[in-house]
């Protein structure tokens, strides 16, 4: 076999490769600094100089210090279209105009790193599609938790098993709140605000809090394990503001913590394989290895037949660890660039199916007021069976306030199909014995 | 740019790449098992099939359930010259053969995944220039920390960052070993038995227990890290052997645990970047995430200056585990092969310089049987701040044996360099106050 040696774009084997960087706020600043501050390792170990060919950004009024004015822009159109740009590096986020600017990239034969979770997981395949008729690469470490290697592992380390289940914290703030909220007892409302204070929330919080931002990373996730195309629209998504103190107490009587869990499954199903892909809250045992991830770090547990268990943490955003995810990626493309060839593209031969939410098999954790009367076990017990779902444990607490004549039911079921859980939760409510589901939460993490 | 499309070994584009397995012990059986159950998705994967050419091994009279046997061979010479051979697999393990068939495999333009650490560790370079020079892959990933993606993310996630520290448990044998003194309060011989009867350590330990192995992986752990050629020769060892139950309650007594740990610190001394790499059991808190790895599992921690500390952790040996790195690896070269490139080489423009042990900056912990009078403290102090040596905390506790009339002093230093550390514990021997130097271990991981 021979390598290409030289430069398939032509020119001088030693021209410095040319970057143009698109976006400066929180991480392109960092990746801006970063290849000022290390450009001579960065030439060693890519082999050519990397040098910034211009820098696009909406405000050219503002004071950036550090950074070369000559080289901002607010023509990025302009910027990713020159013909002496080799890689380009995507850091504005949402869908427009980073999908126009990063089809016109390729288009023009550049390679492109970009961290916007957000496109690829509703645009991704025409993103993938593009990049391999050119024969470019499109890497992305940087989009799903951070810093943590997590992109590079699923798509070459574990390329060679069979990955049955993903299961990350990957979203910083809501691991902020609720961790916050388990160990100083607050409401949801009070942490929130405290976390927008000190900056760990942004003003409007709806893509975290609400769970878009994991469900988007979920995609990616779930697309990369399992060789099929996901994309946001596939994930069941529900957010943490509906978590009240209350949950989180319960949560701790169990012996459990709650975390906003994105999860991916494979499994057989009626001898085909299908894939789950959801986000939302839920109670893992406090012996499980993400309970004990705090504040707004990251992790992601990988379960594969012959690796096992497998799990990776660090620090899942903030601009200097997010860009040395971008600058890893950079590296590298800049390297199959000097050898003249890509690295691997898109894996989606295997279109595994996505279920349904209501055919997914989870645990469920139910805590009911009821009337304090004989017979009201049968009662509830009946319904649980009535619905298919077998019951775990069941415990009966005094209420406090025991003037009302109720007592509390907390059950824990064995797995059951969603729509089975869902339905025997509403039968509970309509029962006459019930006063009052107090919560609801499903149990993962076995 | 343009990426290779066809095979530049010839051939038509849909040929299967052939596959030349080197051992079928605990890792290759596990290899060829795989290669057989995954065929289509590997396939799908690769691109093109890929197809078992042979398998060497040293006695072909032996029962391998569920290969088919005209497959062996006890000439790995002939098997890795043979022209059609593309990718080769070697987990013979040790230094020759193995040396040996790799270079040939590389010169016959095969790439090759290892799992050989010994080998890397001790001949690497040559390896790695051979595979240079030929244009091909020489892929390790299974050669630390069996199925636990580490030498990915160093190679690639992690390049365009700065690693300070790569600090691991990479032994499952000896981490067994200290696991159960700890939570049994057994002795190492003790325990040592019972894990030679589990299967966890060999029927000769000595590659474990006295740090051989660790060493080995420290040095490709360095030398990845710090962009710098490390062998098994530069590598500080100590093993566990001399570890005792005292030692072990007298780190839980400091709120600590023993682990066996593979450091490798990059730091900045008189102006150049110098490195440390060592093996040797030391106290971590029971804070640091290395503090509750525990069993057979491994996990390594890296630092660097912009991702902060990442953690990777999984099962770090096993059949099943390692074959699933080799696999990832195999996929990823017949990939590069496919698309006509090989992977990024050695990077070891560095060469960063190798301290010696004594320059190495560390902190004791160091526990002393003195004669119980007036003065023994000032004389104690005093030895330690003739050598420059700071202490952190200091503690006298009386005897069990009160009748000897002697007490403990119990302290842990400030950070040293180890020569200083070294020299003191020697004047500390001679001091006629003390009794005898009862236990002396280094602290790590703040
Ligand atoms: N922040 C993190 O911790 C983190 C972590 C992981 C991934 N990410 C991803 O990284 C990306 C960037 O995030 P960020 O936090 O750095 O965002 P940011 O601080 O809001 O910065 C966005 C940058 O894009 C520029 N920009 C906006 N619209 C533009 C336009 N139409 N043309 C040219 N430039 C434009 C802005 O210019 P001005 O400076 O002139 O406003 C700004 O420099 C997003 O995809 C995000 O999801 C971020
Ligand atoms: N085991 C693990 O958990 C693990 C984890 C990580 C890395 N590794 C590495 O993987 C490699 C293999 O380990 P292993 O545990 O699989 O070893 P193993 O069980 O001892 O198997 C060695 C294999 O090599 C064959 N062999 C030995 N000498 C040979 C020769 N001269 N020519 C041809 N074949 C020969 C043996 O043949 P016979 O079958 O005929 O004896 C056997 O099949 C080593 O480098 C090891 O460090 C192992």
């Amino acid at each position: 076999m021979t390598t290409l040696q030289s430069d398939p774009t032509g020119g001088p084997a030693d021209r410095p490769l040319r970057v143009a960087l698109l976006g400066c706020g929180v991480v392109g600043s960092a990746v801006a600094r970063l290849l000022t501050e290390h450009a001579s390792d960065l030439t060693a170990r890519v082999g050519r100089p990397l040098e910034l060919a211009g820098i696009a950004v909406r405000r050219t009024n503002i004071d950036r210090p550090g950074i070369d004015p000559a080289l901002f822009t607010t023509d990025a159109d302009e910027l990713v279209a020159r013909d002496d740009v080799d890689l380009v590096v995507e850091v504005i986020g949402g869908i427009e105009p980073a999908r126009t600017l990063i089809l016109s990239a390729i288009a023009n034969g550049a390679s492109v790193v970009t961290a916007n979770k957000a496109l690829l997981a509703e645009d991704g395949p025409r993103l993938f599609e593009a990049a391999e008729t050119a024969g470019v690469d499109l890497y992305y470490e940087a989009a799903v938790a951070g810093a943590i290697p997590i992109i590079r592992p699923l798509r070459e380390s574990l390329v060679g098993d069979d990955i049955t289940t993903v299961m990350g914290i990957v979203n910083g703030t809501t691991n902020f709140i609720l961790d916050k909220m388990h160990t100083e007892g607050s409401s949801f409302d009070d942490v929130l605000a405290e976390a927008q204070a000190l900056g760990y929330a942004e003003a409007d919080p709806t893509a975290d809090v609400e769970g878009f931002d994991a469900a988007a990373k979920a995609a990616i996730l779930a697309g990369l394990a399992f060789h099929s195309r996901v994309t946001a629209a596939d994930v069941h998504r529900e957010g943490i503001t509906e978590i009240s103190s209350a949950d989180i107490a319960a949560a701790k009587l169990m012996d459990c913590t709650v975390k906003a869990l994105a999860i991916c499954t494979s499994e057989e199903v009626e001898g085909e394989r299908r894939i789950s892909v959801r986000t939302h809250p839920a109670m893992i045992p406090n012996s499980h290895p993400l309970a004990s991830v705090g504040g707004a770090y990251n992790a992601v547990v990988v379960e594969s037949t012959n690796a096992g268990r497998l799990m990776f943490y660090g620090p899942g955003a903030g601009g200097d660890p997010t860009a040395s995810a971008v600058m890893g990626d950079l590296v590298t493309i800049a390297r199959n660039r000097v050898r003249g060839a890509a690295g691997p593209g898109e894996s989606a031969y295997a279109q595994r199916p996505v279920m349904g939410m209501g055919e997914v098999v989870t645990r469920y954790f139910i805590s009911l007021e009821v009337i304090d009367q004989p017979g009201v076990l049968a009662t509830v017990a009946a319904s649980f069976a009535e619905h298919g779902v077998s019951v775990q444990t069941m415990r009966q607490e005094a209420l406090h306030r025991a003037e009302d004549g109720g007592a509390r039911l907390v059950l824990v079921t064995h797995s059951a199909p969603e729509s089975a859980l869902g339905a025997t939760v509403d039968a509970l409510a309509n029962l006459s014995e019930v006063h009052e589901v107090l919560s609801v939460m499903r149990v993962e993490g076995e």
